[in-house]
C-alpha cells in the first residue's frame, strides 16, 4: 500500500482518515492564549484530548507549563516523549497500576497524581516507601460533578490533615474539575453552575491554606469554563483540552468562538436511494455518545452510523433540488466534524495534519487506547 | 511495568483489560457447530468481531472454510497471518483503497469482494486490468437492511448481465446480509423478518441461476439468524461473528443459548457515596451504542460510563442490605460484559485469554482500528 508522505495532497489518503487542519488548530491555540492573556493562571492543557506527543510539544512551545493526562499509561507515553511536568487527573488505584506508577515516577519525578481516599493514599505511600521516593499529590475534591473527589470544605481539611501520616506523599495542591458544567448549552446557566463549583473550590482552598497547607497548585477549568475559572485569584492553573479541535458538540454549546479543526474524511460507497448515501465511516470511525458527527460545509446533510463500518447520509428533497444528489456519487469524499473529539481520536492511529489540503505532518496517536 | 505472562493469574493484570474465558468461547464454537450440524452450509465466520488472527485460526481449526472481513485493511491483517480465503463484505471504493486491494489480491488471489454499483465495478475492473489479474466478486443485494446492496430480483439479474462487460471481474456469488434482523428481540418477529429477507435472497439466486450465473457462493446469516438461514438449500455459507463471545445485547435477544465469554475487568477507584462507586472503565473501554455493559455475576449493580475514563456503578438500598457496600471497596475489581463486543474489542490492543482465571494466551488484536 502507498504510504502517504509530507507534501502529498489529501486525495492520496485512504478513507476513513483523521485530519487536522493546522491553520485552524493554531488559530484555536492563539485564541485561548488571547482569552487567558490578562489572567495570572498557567495553562496545563489536558493531553487526553489529542493523545499525541507532537501536539503536546506544540502546546508547550506555545507556553503551556506541562500537561494533564488521565491515566498512568497515558503519562508513560508523554513522559517517554520528554514531557516531564505531568498531572495524572484520575486516582491511581490497584497494585499493578501503582507498581507502574512507581517505575514511572522514579524516572520522571515531576509526575503528580490526585487522591481522594485514605485507602488509596495508603497504598500509594506503601509502594513509594519501598523505593524510598516521594510522590507529589493533589487532593481531588468533588465540586459538583459527583464522580471522584472528596467533599469540599472541612472534610477536605480533615482529609489533608490525615494525609500527613503518609511519609512519602507530598501534598502539592488541589484539583476541582467541573466536568458537569463544561457542556451546559445555556451560557448563563453554565456561568451560574461554574460559579457555584468555584465557590466550593475556592472556599476549600482558603480553609486549607489557613490550616497550613500552602497548595502551590490549584487546578480546574475545561474548554467550556476556562476563562471564568481563570478569573479567580485562588486558581493557579487550568486544564482545558478540547479547545484545540472543538468538536460539533462544543461548537453547538460555545457558538463560533473556536473553529472545528478535526475531521474524518470518508468515501461514498453506495447510493441505494435518491436521498441517501452510504459512506465508509461508522461506529469505528466516529463516536456517537455526544450526538452525531456533522458533515463539514454540507448544509442539509445529516449523518448517522449504520453499523461499525458504515454511515448513512440523508438529505431532504429541498437539498436534493439544489443539486446535492448529483454531487454525491459513489467514490466521492466528504469530511465530517466529530461530535466528540476525544473518543473519535481514540479510534485512529494517525493524524494527517494539513495546511490548505497539503499534508504537512503525519503524527502517531501514541496515547490512543491508553486506558490503564 | 510488569509484562503479564502465560500462567499468571488475572490479578497481575492492570485494569481495564479485556478478558476471554476460553472454556466459554470454546463452548460457543461447539454450540454453533452443533446447531449447524445437519445443515449443508459452510461456516465463514465474520472476523470483524474478534479482529484477531489467532482466534481466526481457532475457527479454521474448528472447520470454518475461511473468513469474512469488513475492510481491505482487515483483510491485509488476516492474509498476512495466513488466512487466504477471505470475503470482504463491504464495497471497496476509492482509488487509494482499490490500489491497496490490487496489491493484496496479487499476493492472495482467493480474496473476494462485494460490488453493488456499475461505477464501483468499473473502477475495480480498470485497476485489475492494469495488472492483468482477475478479481472474484459477489453481488451484494439489499434484502431489507437498506444499507448497501442493489435491489433483489430482476434488477440484480440485469446488474449481473452488465457486469459481463468487465473482463477482470469474475462473478462468484451473491451476498444478502440481514443486519436489520439479527437483534430483533421478539423471536417470532425475528423469524418472520428473516424469512422475508430470505425470500428476496433465494428468489434472486434462482433467477440468476436461470439466467446462467452459477453462483457458487450464496452468503448470509449472522448470529441471530444463522440456523434459519442454513435451512435454505440455496445458501452455501453463513457469516456469523458474535456467537464467539455473545455480548450483553445478544444475550438479551437470544436468551441463554450461548454464554458471554468476553469481559472487561475494572478497578474501583472511588466510593463517593453509599450507593455508588466509580470504576476505571468509561467510554474508552466499553462501547455504549447497544446499551450498557453489565457487571458479571453482580445482580443489582448497574453500570454507565462517566466520561472517557470512568464508569459509575450504582445499586439499590436492597442490594446494599445484602452487603454489596462492604464488598465494593476502593481497589476491588469486577468484570463487565460488554453490550457490543465488536466495538468494545476495537478499543483494546490485547486479549488476555484465560481458563478458570489463569492466563493461557495473550493475543494481539491485530485488526483493531482497521477501518480502511
Amino acid at each position: 500500500m502507498y504510504q502517504p508522505r509530507i507534501g502529498d495532497e489529501l486525495a492520496v489518503l485512504d478513507t476513513p482518515s483523521l485530519l487536522v487542519d493546522l491553520d485552524l488548530m493554531e488559530h484555536n491555540i492563539a485564541l485561548l492564549q488571547e482569552r487567558l492573556h490578562r489572567s495570572h493562571v498557567q495553562l496545563r492543557p489536558h493531553l487526553k484530548t489529542a493523545k499525541c506527543p507532537e501536539i503536546a510539544q506544540i502546546l508547550l512551545a506555545a507556553g503551556a507549563i506541562g500537561g494533564c493526562v488521565s491515566k498512568v499509561s497515558e503519562a508513560e507515553v508523554m513522559a517517554q516523549a520528554g514531557i516531564e511536568d505531568l498531572l495524572i487527573t484520575s486516582e491511581v488505584v490497584g497494585q499493578p497500576k501503582i507498581n507502574r506508577l512507581v517505575q514511572l515516577v522514579e524516572q520522571h519525578p515531576q509526575i503528580k497524581v490526585v487522591v481522594d481516599s485514605l485507602d488509596g493514599a495508603a497504598a500509594l505511600d506503601q509502594a513509594f516507601q519501598l523505593v524510598q521516593k516521594p510522590l507529589d499529590i493533589l487532593i481531588e475534591i468533588d465540586v459538583g460533578q459527583h464522580r471522584c473527589g472528596i467533599e469540599p470544605g472541612e472534610v477536605a481539611v480533615s482529609f489533608a490533615q490525615q494525609l500527613r501520616q503518609f511519609r512519602c506523599l507530598r501534598l502539592r495542591g488541589i484539583q476541582g474539575y467541573q466536568g458537569h458544567v463544561q457542556l451546559i448549552a445555556d451560557s448563563d446557566e453554565r456561568e451560574r453552575m461554574c460559579r457555584q463549583s468555584m465557590r466550593a473550590l475556592t472556599s476549600t482552598v482558603r480553609l486549607l491554606r489557613e490550616a497550613g497547607f500552602p497548595l502551590e497548585i490549584v487546578t480546574t477549568g475545561g474548554t467550556g469554563t476556562v476563562e471564568l475559572c481563570a478569573s479567580y485569584p485562588e486558581v493557579t492553573e487550568v486544564q482545558p483540552g478540547s479547545f484545540l479541535f472543538i468538536d460539533a458538540h462544543y461548537r453547538r454549546v460555545l457558538g463560533p468562538v473556536y473553529t472545528p479543526a478535526l475531521t474524518v474524511v470518508s468515501t461514498i460507497l453506495s447510493r441505494p436511494a435518491p436521498y441517501r448515501a452510504i459512506i465508509d465511516a461508522g461506529l469505528k470511525s466516529l463516536s456517537i455518545e455526544s450526538g452525531m458527527a456533522e458533515p463539514k460545509d454540507r448544509d442539509g446533510l445529516y449523518y448517522q452510523p449504520f453499523g461499525d463500518e458504515h454511515g448513512l447520509l440523508e438529505w431532504t428533497q429541498e437539498v436534493a433540488a439544489r443539486g446535492m444528489e448529483q454531487v454525491l456519487k459513489v467514490g466521492d469524499r466528504l469530511e465530517l466534524i466529530p461530535s466528540h473529539c476525544d473518543t473519535t481520536i481514540n479510534l485512529f492511529d494517525t493524524y494527517y495534519a494539513h495546511r490548505k489540503g497539503k499534508i504537512e505532518a503525519i503524527w502517531s496517536i501514541a496515547a490512543r487506547g491508553k486506558v490503564q
